[in-house]
């Protein structure tokens, strides 16, 4: 029997906290608003930006989506979010990634000041993250985390494995399970495409964080019997049964993994709709900071 | 029959690079200037120390070193690096690190631009090598990558180790050895003092890289047989016979992995002189873009 961990008890903790912030300045205070730049077109981030939307609004956090013109790359990216990071209306912004060539998503990023890179992707706060003096740690490696965490999964000095390695998802989430707590205290195999030893790195493993972006990659041939799976991978597979004519999926295939694995994030309704969560959470407390003027910067 | 993998001949060969970047500018460009700020105290730095001169000395890099005072804490650590910043004839800077409490070393580096931190060492060093856009990567991991290079050790794909998560040593290996070409490539195993998998966790490893600092931590109870072994660490342990009463040792047992490893880095004598090496190198290069004024940064 393999638990199925849903993201929402998750959810629903990290926006009891979101609230609490959002609570903390009283009235009076200029809402908060955050700002989600995209390309407007059919990538695995459109399955974020409505749940983006609709998170904001149950929270009371101010949301628009910037959706940037066709042909446009890294200049015009750069000037948005130059535009963004002055405006003092504006205290968080998302921007879809990864983004392909020929934006440069970190030259771009380097225009948003830490404090409103609220997805943690910029290189100053991963940065930061290595430096083990975090800021805003990337949304999606603090929900596998929370995830993890909330169901109790075997972290704290146990065989861990990450599979993927991008600079905005895998590396970082590696960094933050191998850290000291509140990281995640864990002896981490950090496994990718050019690894020869997938069965052996990820044999022994008790939990596996997997951001591979590859659909079907994680079967009970690479999972140890009785290890947890948290699907971190999103991918866009098409499925003409759907509205826009494609579904969201994970790394994991659940149909090998069931009755296998101990237990496995679904895809969706796992990780995605707790990154949501994460990423109202880090605009909140980047809202209290920008209006405060407190806090490390 | 364990070879030893003596640091020099890496040494030579970075050290030809550096002369040809020195010799680039030609006549009349400003000599390169490095500045090594410490506590005048005794540390396992001080091994650098009279390296970091007599390797400056010998490639023509203008070399001064910078004491802090006794009782000086972080404010006088970032006084001094925000004057040394400024200062157009310095071009690259390093602080001994560790830097024990009081001392918040990545407070203080903050005040370095990421051109003139030439160990690599602060968090927007480390921001760009996390989101694979180095600038200066942390000498001592470039210089366990070259070691492993030069002689070369099996990284490619291969199953990995890094003992150790310092943020200024462990991490940023794990991250370099981790990343595609020129990083390492390599299936890293990061393990640390709360591993429980240490045995496990090293076993299959084809190349082992020992951050620690714990002198004798790995022996062949660890270390499986035929693995080649670069002994980071580096410890200063008493020893009276010895001019200032003390010698530098690595993580390293070398008498128990003696015929038992395949290969192993000496301490003195071999991940040491290479990172000094990669300092100078570093220099020359931060040397070369300050003066073009071109370059990413």
């Amino acid at each position: 029997m393999t638990l199925r961990l849903e993201g929402r008890p998750v959810t629903e903790a990290i926006d009891r906290e979101t609230r609490s912030i959002l609570a903390s300045l009283g009235m009076g205070a200029p809402p908060p608003l955050l700002v989600s730049v995209h390309r407007g077109v059919d990538s695995p981030f459109r399955f974020y930006l409505k749940r983006q939307a609709k998170a904001a609004q149950a929270l009371g956090i101010g949301f628009r989506d910037d959706t940037l013109a066709p042909g446009n790359g890294t200049d015009e990216l750069a000037a948005r979010l130059r535009s963004l990071d002055r405006d003092p209306s504006v205290h968080g912004v998302i921007v879809e990634h990864p983004l392909p060539a020929p934006f440069d998503f970190f030259r771009a990023l380097e225009e948003l000041r830490p404090e409103k890179d609220i997805d943690g992707v910029g290189a100053r706060n991963l940065g930061r993250l290595l430096a083990q003096r975090p800021l805003h740690v990337p949304a999606v490696a603090r929900a596998a985390l929370a995830i993890a965490r909330h169901y109790r999964l075997p972290l704290e000095g146990q065989p861990t494995a990450v599979v993927g390695r991008s600079p905005t998802v895998g590396l970082p989430l590696a960094v933050l399970l191998a850290s000291r707590p509140p990281g995640g205290n864990a002896s981490v195999r950090l496994l990718h495409s050019q690894s020869r030893d997938l069965v052996e790195g990820l044999a022994g493993t008790r939990t596996i964080f997997s951001c591979a972006g590859r659909p079907g990659l994680l079967d009970r041939r690479l999972v140890p019997e009785g290890a947890h799976v948290v699907d971190v991978g999103l991918s866009s597979v098409p499925d003409p049964g759907r509205p826009g004519g494609a579904r969201a999926v994970g790394d994991a295939d659940p149909d090998s993994l069931d009755g296998w694995a101990a237990s496995l994030t679904p895809v969706p309704g796992g990780v995605g709709p707790v990154t949501v969560a994460e990423l109202m959470a880090n605009t909140a407390r980047a809202w209290q900071v920008q209006l405060k003027g407190t806090g490390d910067a």
